[in-house]
């Protein structure tokens, strides 16, 4: 299986600004937080790629996307129905074709030279299935993600099969539905904000996203659906990832970029001067 | 005399993101970089300010500026001629009254319970004269911004007299020009960002801005004609300035806030964890 599409998820309201963040990346480049997901996408040698994007934004993403600008596709949801119906929007753009999903309020900073998204894309097409990037996650963090329980395929690659998703699960939720064999105790794997899923998801997203409530909006609903009708894998990406709309997503986010960057001495060297509460200039 | 206006400049198109970027404050507070430039402002008690901003740019600076959004004015700055024809914009609003003026792409902290606008209102007030805030600054970075020469008038105090001003010095043209007594070594005292101006100003930007090339863009410049005609006084603020349109600049400001406000430990710690490169989720 190939995949040629992605499709990103910038559509709620509320963070309208974020992916108009400015971040100096890797290589020292000041580029806006879109540019900086559009570069994960692309990466993965994706050359189709469109965002979900709320009314009213698409100048402004357009031109924060920077040198992408020319290479993308928008696609509006008019209301703030959730994010399941954004990607459920999303079908006329990817077809009949399994697609890569990344989250746009994600940074992530991959640990090997091949990006997470690729990573993540590399699976699924080598196993001819679905795919979610996940990440292990302490238990006092896992109430703001969407959480899988599952059983190991290969410990080597950090290959799981999901048996069950959850959203935002408690710690006793956690502990009853969503054990791993061989992770850390306290440890849970939580998405990474990086899926390839193929087509049949929007059969099942024409069913959930119906329901009223919490469930409806969610993604995590659909995928445990589809895990139960069909082989859906969890990889564990090498590498971290960092939610931007979150309390000092971007400073963390900034700094992981720069402390595996180019001018990681600098910062450094900053941060010290800041703390000892000397003048750096 | 008493300063009852606010002049903020935000014209630059190149920095059209600039004041919709979001930062933490030091009350753990997700604030977009406007409405930190917003708090300090009306932190001196003036209540009448007015924004000159690059055009199509009002609808969302009114939207970034939060709990200010009615608090405030806007003059549009037509085409980008530069950052003294802003001020001389300004003079709509202002009219014959002494004025506030703070550069919009600068955030500052304080190092005391009076904010750093505060410091240079008051030093104004008392002595009926335009002050300029500025900060002793190392010989290596003054090429990015205006510097000042003068004589001392009160070390307790840091307050100076000002006798010329130059934008953007060369290390030997300061060393020529600009030397102050009671600095350190290889140290000049170069803007904070932060001005109060009498109505005098008008009349020497009616002049200089007619100038082509860099004087006639200038502030450094036309204050460096004030100065020769009246008292100009510098004020070295008790604080920092950071600006956030250089590079890293934002993030140093996030942690200068953050590493003064009451997140500090768990900043701090989360930077130690990112710097081991261990999980801290």
């Amino acid at each position: 299986m190939k995949i040629s599409k992605a499709l990103i998820t910038l559509a709620d309201p509320n963070q309208r600004s974020l992916p108009l963040q400015t971040l100096i990346d890797q290589k020292g480049i000041k580029r806006s937080a879109l540019e900086i997901v559009l570069e994960e996408t692309f990466s993965t040698g994706i050359e189709e790629v469109c965002l979900i994007v709320c009314p009213d934004s698409q100048a402004s993403y357009q031109n924060a996307a920077g040198v992408y600008s020319n290479r993308i596709h928008f696609i509006e949801q008019p209301k703030p129905t959730g994010y399941a119906q954004a990607i459920q929007l999303g079908k006329e753009f990817t077809g009949d074709h399994p697609f890569l999903h990344i989250v746009g309020d994600h940074l992530c900073v991959s640990d090997e030279s091949m990006s997470c998204a690729k990573q993540v894309v590399a699976i699924a097409e080598k196993n001819n299935a679905s795919v979610s990037g996940v990440q292990a996650t302490r238990e006092n963090q896992i109430s703001d993600f969407g959480a899988v329980g599952g059983k190991l395929v290969d410990r080597l690659q950090g290959l799981y099969e999901i048996q069950n998703v959850v959203e935002k699960p408690t710690p006793t939720q956690a502990e009853l539905e969503l054990l791993v064999p061989g992770l850390r105790a306290g440890y849970y794997l939580c998405f990474f904000g990086i899926h390839v899923l193929k087509p049949s998801i929007f059969g099942i997203l024409n069913t959930t996203t119906a329901i009223d409530g919490p469930d409806g909006r969610s993604l995590s609903y659909a995928l445990n659906e589809l895990a139960k009708r069909e082989k859906l894998l969890a990889l564990e990406v090498s590498g971290r990832r960092y939610d931007i709309g979150s309390d000092y997503g971007l400073l963390f986010a900034q700094l992981a970029l720069s402390f595996s960057g180019k001018d990681r001495d600098r910062v450094v060297t900053s941060i010290l001067e800041l703390l000892a509460n000397r003048p750096s200039s």
